[in-house]
């Protein structure tokens, strides 16, 4: 911890210092280029003629954060973007549906975009596909099954002009100035892959979200071969997954899962088995029903998007459905326990999914008993611990066993520890990083682990949600800030992460709100009537009549010829209101004034 | 996992059906006990006759849940209450500031309750006194710190009538037919105490929240050798912690804290040393006053509670604070860096704190920079993950160092894990046993736990709040069910947790709302004005218009005089404008018809 003060920040500062003084310039602050006699005309051609030679790395999303990963790739009039996910809405954001990041650049720049990579196919990858697609044409590229999963979502929202290109790992495609390599990774999802892109200052390596997995259950260990040959040729810059960067050692193989999940079976026999899992994680999957084949169980599938996404997978080979394994969850009933494996959806608890309703007693298909064993086979993600807790307890309140993460290795994590992180650096041996898909902390921290490994600290650049990082192949800094951010799906609409609706939303669920009619006789200006409706506010009739009445007190001692406008008028109601409504409660309500003209 | 069955759950299923045919009696319907020509009057007396050989003990919060913890012992005419603590609200609570025990059947039972006896000074076991005690007076028994911390909320609430009664570990007190013995435990806070309480059918041993800390910085180690001879002369029952039985072993000493401490001292020198504890924490406070002593710093506290609760621990004498050292927070710009250390609240992110305020830069009095340190020396309270994960980093933003409890030995649990549950157990040799303090999951798996000790699982009971369990000291059984649950308290407000008021805030905070002020005109029964205000709801002005002109076309087209009354015109409001805003922004939102007569 010592020798922080050497590591020091000011390296840091000065390439944000630089980048600051760069869109000044680009603003209307020019006092300090008119003072070195710069022309601006001089400076837009020395602009242009910089930003041929210069790759510019434009983050959107996934960085400061994790989720709604997007990240584009600019260089003169060519675009590439990667990845296009979205985020799942934290409790302060009440009614709203999901979070993509705000494209407002890539729409002004819609020309350049030659197409849309995609490395896997996780929510957080893909998510905003149907958004971002209605707002730019680009064609999209992907493996086998990420294709599938994105088309079932484009399904669902009614696009059917996409234009989607199959990929392998090994796949070169070439977009605009840009040649991509796609390189078979490990992750908790199938057809996951790493993207190795020469630009024209060099090789960016993107290692997408991944973990080294020596031992998989199926498909290939990550090609930690043709990343050591890339890696030799010489890498510019590499941008790579920090999500587990606080933990140390190596991901478990998805083999110990298998491992305990014999065991589950093998210990459970005459009792029914119910195991909920994500449904992307299709290895995960296979094991389930080669299982259920080992020890003679029909599987049932649970949940909507477990069902499609299987069905979606076995049609392109991904998955292998033994024939006449599959029963519905129906027809459960009519076989003994020990002859059912129901796979379902729900491992985080989600309120409308198959594991909950069945917890809560609420799924007529599938009644829980004492029979019953859940397997839980997924982790809990951050801020879902209340919800999964909530379910687990309520299967154990119906009387079955219940088999979760923090008691039995029944999950492996998808993302690199330090170990492989490791692995990575040393095999692709950057000049140049920036680490992404992470919060602030893990993004510091895995720049740390750069450092211990020997990267000079002014080489590594730590970007946030619309930063430009720009590198003409020798040098890295920070370049203009571009529109971005969060944008809210709500409905049908699509709203701004600084809406006033949210900020209305939280307030009307903290303090509740209190609507005063004010009806005015327009003729005489006298007052006619005065209503008040409270909602979500802990306030007796009594004390609501009381406030009536002061109101109507303030405003008969009025002239309300001496008013304005309505909007004078609110702003009386309002006030009168306020005060009298925090006495009364301490809470101060939204108080809309509505003033009517009769 | 295979003896599951052999388990099975028959057992507590006839304890509980015990328990309702119990309640059906005592309730209307008594067809069944008219059929077996038992007069109702010889079931009183039978009852009351049985009620005299029988100890009650009534669950009023923690269990089925991790907090607000309070447990009546009722024997006869007498009652003792255990603990009275509050909840934080969850993310489902909206607004509300505290969750404490619905304690309906204590003040319908005021006269019999002969002491509130509590076991530790934390918020889940003494926050709700300030609301019990002006519903009930009853003597408050409890250690020389607890009784500070109890003295300072019931100040707070200006409660000065309550008689609060000093007690040590070893102190022996007589509540009407109740002898409670004080024993001394480690925790995470002083002066925390188990009790052995004497009753007619024989010994209630509960734990209260405790660890075996063989090491403790401060005080002496749980009285293991006074459980042990209370447990040879026999225990009836034993109420246990069950926070920590998912966690095998044992946990670690306060000393460890200890050492960690003292590196980051040492490593730190020339840098400032911001650490956030909870300020109940005194040994750990005492620590850092030490060290800071060691190392030659001065000690600035910041937070209303820090404080006033090292003031209150300083003035009976449980925390040490050496003369010259305490500095204002204000004053530390004075010293050099390396000369302060700044112990601070906000551990938990919580967002009006001192360190959450300090992280985004809103603390005038310590502004955060490349040169401090900050320590995070508690663990996060599940739930409170993305506030204190948001505050580090915020903290690593402004260039900060922080060291929290994923990346070092900063934090030690304060409640017992499988193995101190286990040397408790078998030091008390209960005969029938209740696990206290956890949601289900954890009481299940306490109950297992005895279980593998040996003991029967007849002799077992897992109780929720509401339940009676009653013992005549042969048996143990469910009695009644009795009314219990929680209350919100909110502004000035206290609601019941079935409110329309919260249910109407999460409706606006999911959906927004739209209020409709229909104006009708008295004397002609027309229609003479329609105002529609929306809030919360993603809706453009020309949205609003457009229901604005349905509403108006759907009420011209009726005939006002055939409405019967205001209640049936909202009706036809409400519908109208549900189905049309549903289509144009797939959203529900509350809709608040207001009708005006003018």
């Amino acid at each position: 911890m010592k020798d922080k003060n050497s590591r020091g920040e000011p390296k840091k500062n000065t390439l944000r210092a630089a980048a600051n003084s760069a869109a000044v310039k680009g603003g209307k602050k020019v006092n300090s280029v008119s003072l070195r006699h710069t022309p601006n005309k001089d400076k837009k051609a020395k602009t242009e003629k910089a930003d041929k030679k210069t790759l510019k790395i434009r983050f959107l999303g996934g960085v400061g954060e994790i989720g709604k990963n997007m990240t584009a790739l600019e260089f003169g009039k060519d675009i590439i973007i990667i990845d296009a996910g979205l985020t799942f809405p934290s409790e302060n954001m009440p009614g709203v549906d999901l979070v993509i990041p705000d494209v407002t650049y890539l729409t002004q720049n819609k020309n350049k975009i030659r197409g849309i990579v995609i490395t896997h196919g996780h929510e957080d990858h893909i998510g905003s596909l149907p958004y971002i697609l209605k707002e730019l044409s680009a064609p999209v590229f992907g493996t086998k099954i990420t294709l599938t999963l994105i088309e079932n979502k484009l399904k669902e929202q009614k696009i059917n002009d996409a234009v989607l290109n199959c990929v392998n790992a090994g796949s070169i495609v070439k977009l605009g100035c840009f040649t991509i390599e796609f390189i078979n990774v490990n992750h908790s999802i199938a057809g996951a892959v790493a993207l190795s892109v020469t630009t024209p200052v060099g090789v960016v390596f993107h290692s997408g979200d991944f973990k080294i997995d020596y031992t998989p259950v199926a498909g290939d260990t990550m090609d930690l071969t043709r990343i050591a040959e890339i890696g030799k040729k010489g890498v510019l810059l590499l941008m790579a997954d920090s999500t587990n960067v606080e933990r140390e050692g190596f991901t478990m193989s998805e083999s110990v899962v298998k491992d305990t999940l014999e065991h589950v079976f093998g210990d459970n026999v005459g009792r029914r088995l119910i195991i909920a899992t994500f449904a992307s994680n299709v290895h995960r999957l296979q094991q389930i029903l080669d299982l259920a084949v080992k020890y003679k169980r029909k599987v049932a599938f649970s949940g909507r998007s477990m069902i499609n996404i299987a069905e979606a997978a076995e049609k392109i080979g991904e998955l292998r459905i033994p024939a006449n394994l599959i029963i519905d969850v129906e027809k459960t009933g009519s076989f003994k326990d020990g002859q059912i494996v129901i796979v379902s959806t729900g491992t985080q608890g989600e309120p409308m999914s198959a594991l909950t309703r069945m917890a809560s007693g609420e799924f007529n298909k599938v009644k829980i008993g004492s029979n019953d064993t859940v397997v839980i086979s997924a982790s809990v993600i951050p801020g879902n611990e209340k919800m999964i807790y909530g379910v687990i307890n309520n299967l154990y309140r119906l009387g079955a066993e219940v088999i979760y993460e923090s008691l039995e290795p029944i999950h492996v994590s998808g993302h690199a520890l330090r170990g492989e992180l490791r692995t990575l650096h040393s095999l692709v041996k950057p000049k140049f990083f920036i680490p992404v898909h992470g919060e602030y902390r893990h993004l510091k921290k895995h720049a740390r682990l750069a450092e211990e490994m020997g990267m000079r600290q002014s080489n590594i650049v730590i970007a946030e949600i619309g930063d430009t990082v720009e590198t003409d192949g020798k040098n890295i800094r920070f370049g203009e800030k571009f529109p971005a951010g969060s944008r809210f799906v709500d409905g049908v609409g699509i709203d701004g992460a600084d809406s006033f609706v949210l900020r209305d939303r939280i307030h009307l669920s903290e303090d509740g709100l209190l609507v005063a009619v004010v009806a005015v006789e327009e003729l005489s200006a006298t007052l006619s009537s005065v209503e008040i409706v409270s909602k979500g506010l802990v306030m007796t009739d009594s004390a609501i009549a009381e406030a009536k009445a002061a109101l109507s007190n303030t405003l008969k001692q009025i002239d309300l010829r001496t008013v304005r406008d309505e909007t004078e008028l609110s702003g009386i109601i309002r006030r009168s209101l306020r005060n009298y409504v925090f006495k009364a409660t301490k809470k101060n309500p939204m108080i809309i004034p509505i003033v009517m003209v009769v």
